[in-house]
């Protein structure tokens, strides 16, 4: 069975750029290519760290995650590659691996003389990608490194009345996803995006008519605020970083 | 040869989504993946069907069609798989599979305790579909359905002088598709949209001149309107669900 | 190992049409499909020139690239199939295939009797690319062209003091892309477009504080000006057919 390589960038979709990767994928590996997607903001790293933590673990061990939002492509920024739960992973150095479990191995990439400065996706990640696809040891790509740059998503804290967290990210429906999980929210408490009660946490959205503010935990496992058949982030004007208290 | 599974939905294609759908799909079947659209905007069980009406009879047999535009997940309707032409479908019970032929046979998912009520797709509809893709019967995957919820497209009806139908989508182009099968259309016919005349039926938008509206048999056999290198959605300023005659 | 068959459109994303291609391909050839974008303005054979240029001689021989950016389609503009490198080709004789070597063979394609006028890329164009894709020899496709329609994108040209090109693709990031090769610019040059000077050749957009203009040799080997973290197509006001000097 040909191994799996996810593509997430903030490449977009309308450019020749995420075609010129999978040309050196499929030129180098036999694998099955799943875009995770191509549309995070550009150079927004904290949303694909997001994207990132929500999917690679879904995959079958094996896969390779070809993550690339790179806004200092390059420059001095390292080029890891990295292993974790038998998940192979190509980046760069700027806390996008941040989502990886602590026991994680990573090298940096040597980058070869001549390639495109602007465009390391290409020259540097994807042919690193094919080989982990292709069966590569970590090892045989670069010399270990066991200080990647980490740099988690907020997490959310007590101040002795509630719990405090933020918005980490918002999706297409305008929904917004905090970073309080499932099992901080005790029976009764009622939500609160900045100044706006929410009210209890209900199962779906499903659950209020339509129009309506719902909190409810999300698909993510944390807490999430929408409204049925609307968008939160449109009613409330809020995005990434608004206060949500549970 | 694997299986073609197909994916419909109104995720969007910048978030998570879509590729969580496809981790548990790889997951758990050999199959050849391939995107219909995730763009249908959310919500919207009409375009949906649409889209779906024109595309699953031009796969092979064998394939399976996930369509997922759900504003009612975690709540009480149903969540169905179905068989119709050698074609599996899985999708919740509101009128997207209205455009299934009538000796379709439907079958009700059990709804497994502890899967996100949000999230029906990644959940309970993925894994049935990759069921089906492996070759599973559908009557191992619930229990027969008599009455599901039919809610097709509108149709047209004559009213002495003309047959009137209306524009049941709008594509990228700005292309108004119509309910009015070519074969209604009497020769010589006028078409009108609105109050607007538009002119006998051409073959293709290249017979008028540019920025010219032109009425013609579309791809999917019925009337369309359309303005040839333009946008006949923004020239007419209409939309879904305005009158044609022809 | 199946043959990779790659599409470039303007269909968008949103629509069946893309679907409708994928179904027609995967039911008459074993092949791996491979979006390169369907994002293309409509009718704008230049963008998809540009991107086809980049993208067809990065996969591997044997693939086949249908292409249909098609504002003529079912008029008396001729349907072409085409071979180079190693490479199969579908496309409309409307400058699309450009950018192919001199060495290119080109035959037309028959239009049957009974297809969609409005859809030769699904009716005309993806039968031929699946036929190209399962071994089918070029000239078994149509009777030999010698003069398919050539029209290439602007080259640069000097003006004595400096080498005057424009910008021939905008992408994603704001970037501007343009036509001037990068062995054509003399070391320590000043790039100017229109008349702002953007400065000396740089070797990445990190080279530079954010939010200042940088112009760089880019990854399609000719000279981009950009912004970091920032769009120098917003900041200057510019697009494609501006001048840019080198």
């Amino acid at each position: 069975m040909p191994a799996i390589i996810t593509l997430l960038t903030d490449y977009g979709s309308g450019d020749s750029y995420v075609a010129e990767l999978k040309a050196v994928l499929l030129s180098r590996a036999v694998a099955t290519l799943v875009d995770v997607t191509h549309q995070i903001p550009p150079g927004d790293v904290p949303a694909a760290q997001y994207v990132l933590s929500r999917v690679w673990h879904r995959f079958p061990p094996g896969t390779v995650h070809l993550v690339v939002v790179d806004p200092g492509v390059g420059t001095g920024r390292r080029a890891l590659a990295a292993e974790a739960g038998g998940h192979g992973f190509v980046a760069p150095d700027n806390g996008l691996l941040s989502p990886l479990p602590a026991d994680a191995r990573f090298v940096e990439l040597p980058v070869p003389a001549g390639i495109a400065p602007s465009f390391h996706g290409r020259d540097l990640f994807a042919p690193a990608a094919a080989r982990l696809a292709a069966g590569t040891a970590l090892t045989q790509l670069g010399r270990l490194v066991t200080d990647p740059r980490r740099a988690p998503l907020p997490v959310p804290h007590s101040d002795g009345a509630a719990v405090v967290g933020e918005v980490i990210y918002v999706d297409r429906f305008g929904t917004l996803v905090s970073n309080i999980p499932a099992g901080l929210v005790e029976p009764g408490v009622r939500i609160k995006v900045g100044d706006t009660e929410v009210g209890t946490l209900r199962r779906t959205f499903g659950d209020v008519a339509r129009g309506q503010l719902v909190a409810f935990v999300g698909s993510g496992e944390t807490v999430e605020i929408a409204v049925r058949d609307g968008s939160a982030a449109r009613t409330l004007g809020v995005g990434v970083g608004a206060a949500v208290r549970a």
